[in-house]
């Protein structure tokens, strides 16, 4: 028999389009005299919709196409793929759900030349930006009872009983119920876990590690058919990233297909074992070959998908907006780029260089445009100016250099950029890191504005690696290679001179791994945790834990020489994190998500205020 | 034996700040000789505190709070509140989520002299801005079986049997488990709810009906405890009102507290029967009121948890900054409010006066600042400004006059109104209202900028009535008559000229009602329901259904001559709600929601592009 999975692109929201490559794929598989074709998990209706799942007209077309794409299985071809249906779709009696609509399911299709099985999902994710529970029902729900002969079925075909599984099926480590497991024991000799999984830097390698053992524990061969694409929650990007792959019955891999790409693989499967047919040239690749991939996908795909083709981007000479430059010379090409430069007094001719030499590396166009004229504009007419009320009494306001730099970060933003960019026909990008996110150093209005935060979550130590990469790839140097040791600054006052030294409040090198610790760990650090870490002296080790960073204990005393100077870094910091970075981050643009927690609907945050733990507070009343 | 419920305020994510809160209730009811206190749910860490439940140092602080509270109780007095906890706290075995995190309960802690109970909530709400699943385990999971006495077990205190449950235990419509109807059955003589749930316009109604109708059929009486307070899920607030009330065993109302107000309310059970001992002086409100009281709460306390005391209010003359003006006026004070407007060629001295009559009449501060020079600045900066790149060709850039409306747009938002209110140590408002929030009728970082969107939940009609209101109330004229008649404009261009009777492009009788239908009706209409009613001549009785508007079928005729102006008009406007609205959503502040489905964390959605479905496209094709 032979079996093959597809791994396709999926648009979210359009049962139409998913259909025709759904189609395609089928196609091709049949002309190959293929016997199995397998596609990924939600192929139909695609996935992060979010409440366009309540919209019933719109299951209805995904069920229509569903049906129809079933019409393309008969003599000795079968169909393995994922949609949504209504429950009574299923049971042929209508059943409704906690949220009083009709009840849908997560569901795999199993499409043969006579019959069409169903197959519902069991286990539902509910973290990260994941939230099944909130449209879906699961497998205990409609089978109504936890026994796991009935719950999971195996499908003959062609004499082979497949086990079909659907993505978070694979993943049931923290569930009771053990959806690989069981289905061994009811006799499937292959078993197929259909998703659709979106890039997180290093979930492969768990992925990888943790299907090998699936296939090594229970004897059997397993696939993980995975599928490409760009999907969204409003506020967190996602990039699915294929990546699927194959193991024989002893866990060995035998098939691993390229991120980002659309590819058919072939096996057969001959004396209870799967063999692959296709050679899939799979190489391991690095963390940041992959976060430059998913980001270069990201932004091509964003783009395309707004329907977007030449984009704006204020170049200071600084290594944000410079990786920026780079990134989507390399996702829409250089002819769509536009770098512009927004010189004020404050401006060093260092950083402007940069920006100049950036915009003649990558050959994109270049322009210089200032701010002063239109910030000292600003400075004559609010400064000074004198509201009156009704009573004839009036207040005057006046603005202090803090303020002018504000008005002139706006100025940058909302004013020039968003005027070049409606001139272009182009949208302008928003290049903040996830470091300045975290604590909201950045202006709203100003470098917070932008249509997309391609870099949003990349922490600043990752920003330079992805400069030192792009320029190990390219055929000539891309990033100037000054941005890499420039002191980073926003150069808005006097007290910002990159030429002095002078710049940002943050020490990235301590902050980056802190704020990482405080916002990314599964198991977030807490303040006092932190704090007992310093007081032991072990805070680098600590905060050093599930990645090799160069934070060393001394640099963290050569900061913080006392527990005062220490607490109240933390406590600054900690404060903006959970106070004016919410305010930020709420109207801040979208970010495509790389790490195991992105901002927006991934890590989901209240506007409260700061709260400190009685542990917290006790541990330094005691050490102050 | 004597029962108070505390409407009490709960402030999110501060256990020792409710803690505070609780013990002075306690306090207070020990010193008026009650036997047993109820106070709402989550009344420790507060309710929607977002991904802040996955801090186990937080957690602990709550528990450690929660049981700082049982240490009021004592011989003969005893307290019910809600709070979190850890299920290993309940169990004293360790058992995680499905997340890999310690699993969790919202629980009711019933403290007695000797005993805590713990009630843990059975029904968990996962819909709207409910997540209650993805932090939460219930009932049925930590007792193993659906087993309705060991769930809903019932309180002996003082002789009299206490059933407890958790605010959704009694919205028991849509779940297979009907905890009243059990609690009821397991002997408890009062069928206690403690909740905290937030405003929304008509569910007062709904819920005295359905809390009546447990209390009649049961045979019981019913207490509904509610808390007061602000809380926000990032882009969406909530105001929770209270209006706890009381039924006796007929289902006839025996108390009901008045909304967003502080109240202690006493009763006593005697002979089988609650009586209330408190006059709670309850009268039925308007929809309108209820809409007022929770936008002037929503403002005020907004405001207050920020740290803001001032706002700056960018008056154009229209209905929307004239409404934004009057509920801030209420909220903060006149004296910490300053109306700015922005002339430009294109406003009319029509609109100019109305802002300045309105300053007036509220007798708030008042100025005018031009965008003129400003505007004509960036079109000389901008326009035929010639980009080139390292080949020396070039590229001109030309700014059309619809380019020009938004840099108009721009120039007030991110220029003019933040350095005022960066001056005058303040914030911006967004005035914008949900009709053309749906749409993306609105300039990013222009009119979508401002720190809050007090008036994004609205429709424009609701604006309407929300002036005539705000005049009906007023001693003396707030809302100037004139811009209750005056075309809705925003006045960027000639073609936009309110004196000629030009001005926006929306119908809002009858566009007001069609966006209502396809985004805030539970079951939401679809185009091709909206066309087929359309077709069948009864639309405006379609979009009325659930609420008494003025839209008549004449209306629509007279503007929609034939099917293809009509599918035009739909189109159109369907492509911006699902496409541009969305993109301009994603970075709008936040919103404070008072209808049942809000934009933001209530009403989730991806920026995807627009699906018509093959049922529309059908019935369009036939009629065309």
């Amino acid at each position: 028999m032979k079996i093959r999975y597809s791994q396709i692109t999926i648009i979210p929201g359009n049962p139409a389009e998913n259909y025709e490559t759904c189609r395609r794929a089928a196609l091709r598989a049949k002309n190959d005299g293929v016997n199995v074709l397998i596609l990924p998990e939600m192929a139909i209706p695609g996935y992060l919709i979010a409440d366009k799942f309540e919209e019933n007209d719109f299951i209805d077309d995904c069920e229509f196409f569903s049906r129809k794409l079933c019409c393309e299985a008969g003599e000795g071809f079968s169909i393995i793929f994922g949609t949504v249906m209504f429950y009574e779709s299923l049971s042929k009696s209508p059943r409704i759900g906690t949220d009083g609509r009709k009840a849908k399911l997560n569901t795999a299709w199993i499409a043969t030349k006579n019959n069409v099985y169903h197959k519902v999902k069991t286990l539902l994710p509910n973290y990260r930006e994941f939230e099944e529970p909130r449209h879906f029902k699961d497998n205990l729900w409609v089978k109504g009872a936890m026994n796991e002969w009935d719950m999971f079925e195996t499908y003959n075909i062609g004499g082979v009983s497949l086990g079909v599984m659907i993505c978070e099926d694979g993943w049931d480590d923290d569930y009771d119920l053990k959806p690989f497991e069981a289905t061994s024991k009811n006799g499937a000799q292959i078993l197929i876990d259909i998703s659709y999984s979106p890039f997180t830097a290093g979930k492969n390698g768990i992925r990888n590690r943790k299907f090998s053992a699936h296939a090594r524990n229970l004897g059997k061969p397993v696939m993980y058919v995975n599928g490409l694409g760009l999907q969204n929650n409003g506020k967190t990007i996602f990039c699915f990233d294929g990546s699927s792959a194959a193991w024989n019955s002893k866990g060995e891999l035998i098939a691993h297909s390229k991120m980002y790409s659309e590819e058919d693989v072939d096996f057969e499967f001959v004396n209870g074992e799967l063999v692959c047919l296709t050679n899939t040239d799979y190489k391991q690749t690095t963390e940041i070959q992959d976060i430059h991939d998913t980001l270069v996908y990201g932004i091509k795909n964003y783009m395309a998908q707004c329907g977007l083709r030449r984009a704006v981007i204020g170049a200071s000479g600084g290594v944000d907006s410079t990786l920026a430059a780079a990134l989507y010379a390399e996702a829409i090409g250089r002819e769509n780029l536009l770098l512009v430069n927004m010189p004020s007094q404050y401006n060093s001719q260092t950083t402007i260089s940069i920006a100049e030499k950036l915009a003649a590396n990558i050959g994109c166009w270049y322009t210089s445009v200032p701010v002063g004229h239109s910030a000292a504009h600003t400075f004559e007419q609010i400064n000074g100016l004198k509201p009156t009320n009704c009573n004839g009494e009036s207040i005057e306001l006046t603005l202090s250099s803090f303020n002018m730099e504000n008005v002139q970060a706006r100025d940058r933003g909302s004013r020039i950029l968003g005027a070049i960019a409606s001139a272009w026909g182009a949208v302008f990008t928003n290049n903040g890191n996830k470091t300045e996110t975290t604590v909201g150093y950045a202006t709203l209005y100003g470098d917070v504005a932008g249509f997309l935060a391609a870099l949003g979550d990349l922490w600043k130590h990752t920003v330079y690696d992805l400069c030192r990469y792009i320029n190990s790839i390219s055929k000539k140097e891309i990033v100037p290679p000054e941005v890499l040791t420039l002191k980073p600054s926003a150069e808005l006052s006097e007290n910002q001179a990159v030429d002095k030294g002078l710049g940002d409040p943050l020490i990235y090198p301590y902050h980056d791994r802190l704020f990482e610790a405080m916002q990314q760990w599964w198991n977030r650090a807490s303040l006092a945790d932190i704090l007992q870490h310093y007081l032991d002296r072990n805070l680098a080790e600590y905060l050093n834990h599930d990645d090799n960073s160069d934070l060393t204990e001394e640099l963290i005393r050569s900061h913080f020489l006392d527990v005062k100077t220490f607490t109240d870094d933390l406590e600054r910091w900690y404060k903006l994190f959970k106070g004016m970075g919410v305010a930020k981050r709420i109207q801040a643009p979208p970010i495509i998500a790389v790490t195991r927690r992105a901002y927006g609907f991934d890590y989901r945050e209240s506007a409260i205020q700061p709260y400190f733990t009685r542990k917290y507070l006790e541990l330094k009343a005691k050490h102050l």
